[in-house]
């Protein structure tokens, strides 16, 4: 957006990666003017013919009709495997409140999207991201198309990632290649967001593509499965936004034979490399948390179960204390102690232990004798933090991975829309 | 504390109120150095021979040796009528994840307040707000308690309201009168508390004295009824404070007979006053929350039950991004669609509305065409903010009040410690 003149100080050193091309896959980006002037704010994406999809979202009450499309299309079994698949993507305004209005204006642009490319309706995918309450402009985006489809090209992920952005500092993309059959095979992704950023479900736009045959339905296994341990757990200010959406396209142009089953081991190296790719993804994302100044990992051990580790992990990585200590450098754990009690987790005060990287801070219910605040208030002036909290009960454990809160947060947030 | 210079914009215009005497309690207040020289940092009150106590405290399981100490006197069966009771209140200091220190430092006060005023230890009621983790200088405490005794006074109910400050910018009060059987009864209470402030506990310190006779059982009732439609429903940052605790004492000094159910039509009027000076109070709590400007009211109506109201106008006054647009004055309801649709609650974007005061900005799931950007960003500059949603399902309603979320509360809890 135009306000944001900053880059966060957690962006890759190395700036956006080289995402080597995937065969089957083509982008192409265009100024629509869907609320600013002057900067990229659609996105193209198609599939060949051949590939697969699956995706997961949001679980907001009150999700966006762009959102509604996506679910209503994968869950439908006419998707057939000798069509390709689109992907249309907007900045600016997220379609979200709008009503019938709302879904009308996805109808219309999925439909002008399967017209241009000869693909049914239901095999175009929307994502919109901006602004809630206001009608879409379609009109605008769909005057695009022709421009759009005619500058398809394989080699243009990267622009499609800066044309995804709202209050995103720098665009995020990864790569992962890994060896099957003696083939190389490529996963890519592109993600968006920076803030309304909350685990528990699908976060924000993510869009991940590989040359791997998969099948539909391990497809959607791998890509729930992953998700589990990475996007839903990160958070930068607990808020869950209504349009949310992560969408993964299998091209299955790799010489390979197709993987169909989780019983296939290709699968568990498949699977690893995307739990990878995933992860830096979701980590690039609380990177670019609105006002970070700090990436903090949040690791639970010995809760009663996983649930309830991932619990007491949110309850810390979500507190306004714990992460206003953190912005302040403040080895503040008492407010961590804090976040424990009121997570609703079970939590014996006298069995906790509390570490700040490698400092052993508080030892079974109390300040450790060897912790010296010197020490851990050295510790927190490193721009990555660790807390690991051991419950003491059990064998539950989780990792939750979050942002500082700081007054850069309040600053964006305040005068977003205004 | 040293660092807090500001009053809080919401602070009552007139200052601290005028609370008169409750005959048979009395109050002093000490220097006795927990944290900070040359404040007030300890409260001492007694209650004579023939009150009833009651409580109310928090649930994080993480909860410090002073509200342990509180619990178990309570459940204690062992309390009479015959002898009296005393609070022994300390800021600087929350004597909280101390381990078995903690808890004989805090039997340690009790029983040096016991002997002093010469009640049983377990009339003795403990309060400590302040730093967690670090051991109670309970032998500094205890050596002011002659002074303290000494100076025991009907009137100094607003030192006590100062010496149990923290962050709070102003001390807080309130007193209600009514009428029972032709005789004037007084209510009044203190509390403190600006930060670590979230519904569903009994919520920071609060101490509330009458000279009616209420049998324990009533007193307890009327109290834990008041408190869930008052301090279970502020939030000032959803954090859950180790320390909170409620406590009220009837000293039976008035001449009319006693309050034993509430079955009796007095009980109903005495527990109106009751439920209006918690309200009160609850509201000075908010309204001194920490880097507050605006006091907003959130008004759930139309959902599926109460508790559904209530979780969603909880999930709105708890989200960070709905409060920092009231910061910036930004009439941004579209966030308020977001906090319904992550609250977990039965919702259907399509029946819900939403005004802004008297201002009806969005109707069963779209803009309302009447609504003006404008009117909406004049109505936000109010100071005293009302958000109505009717979630358009049920007869479900709740009310919860909050603060908006500003720099200064990022810039107080960043260095609060250090």
């Amino acid at each position: 957006m135009a306000k944001i003149t900053h880059v966060s100080p957690l962006a890759p050193a190395g700036g956006f990666p080289e995402l080597p091309p995937i065969a089957g896959v083509r982008f192409a980006t265009a100024e629509a003017g869907v609320r600013y002037q002057g900067r990229t704010d659609v996105a193209l994406i198609s599939a060949d013919a051949g590939s697969t999809v699956a995706g997961v979202f949001t679980t907001s009450s009150t999700r966006a009709a762009p959102v509604l499309w996506c679910e209503e299309s994968l869950r439908n079994s006419t998707l057939v495997d000798d069509k390709g698949f689109a992907i249309l993507v907007n900045s600016g305004n997220a379609n979200a409140f709008t009503g019938a209005v709302g879904a009308d204006s996805s109808r219309r642009c999925a439909e002008a999207v399967a017209k241009a490319l000869e693909i049914p309706s239901n095999h175009v995918f929307l994502s919109s991201t901006g602004v809630i309450g206001e009608p879409l402009p379609d009109d605008r985006i769909i005057a695009k198309l022709p421009l759009l489809e005619a500058d398809l090209s394989d080699s243009a992920i990267a622009d499609a990632a800066r044309a995804i952005m709202t209050t995103d500092t720098f665009p995020k993309g990864a790569v992962r290649k890994l060896d099957l059959d003696g083939k190389t095979i490529t996963l890519t992704g592109i993600a968006k967001g920076s803030g309304m950023i909350a685990p528990d479900m699908a976060t924000m736009l993510v869009y991940l593509f590989t040359d791997a045959p998969v099948a539909t339905e391990l497809l959607q296994q791998m890509v729930s499965k992953a998700n589990a341990s990475t996007f839903n757990c990160i958070t930068v200010d607990s808020d869950t936004s209504t349009s949310d959406t992560l969408l993964m396209i299998a091209t299955g142009k790799a010489d390979i034979d197709r993987l169909d089953s989780e019983e296939d081991p290709r699968a568990l190296t498949f699977g690893n490399a995307l739990h990878s790719l995933m992860l830096d993804l979701a980590h690039q994302v609380v990177k670019d948390g609105e006002g970070a100044t700090k990436f903090v990992e949040v690791r639970i051990s010995g809760a009663s179960s996983d649930a309830d580790a991932h619990r007491i992990g949110k309850a810390i990585a979500d507190s306004p204390l714990v992460k206003t200590a953190i912005a302040g450098e403040d080895p503040n754990w008492g407010r961590v102690v804090m976040a424990v009690g009121k997570s609703g987790a079970a939590a014996d005060r006298d069995r906790l232990s509390i570490s700040f990287g490698d400092i052993l801070v508080a030892d079974k219910g109390w300040v450790s004798p060897t912790y010296q605040e010197q020490d851990g208030a050295d510790y927190m002036k490193n721009s990555d933090i660790v807390i690991n909290v051991d419950i003491g009960l059990g064998e539950g454990s989780a990792t939750v991975w979050t942002c500082d809160l700081t007054k850069q947060y309040i600053a964006i947030n305040a005068d977003y829309r205004s």
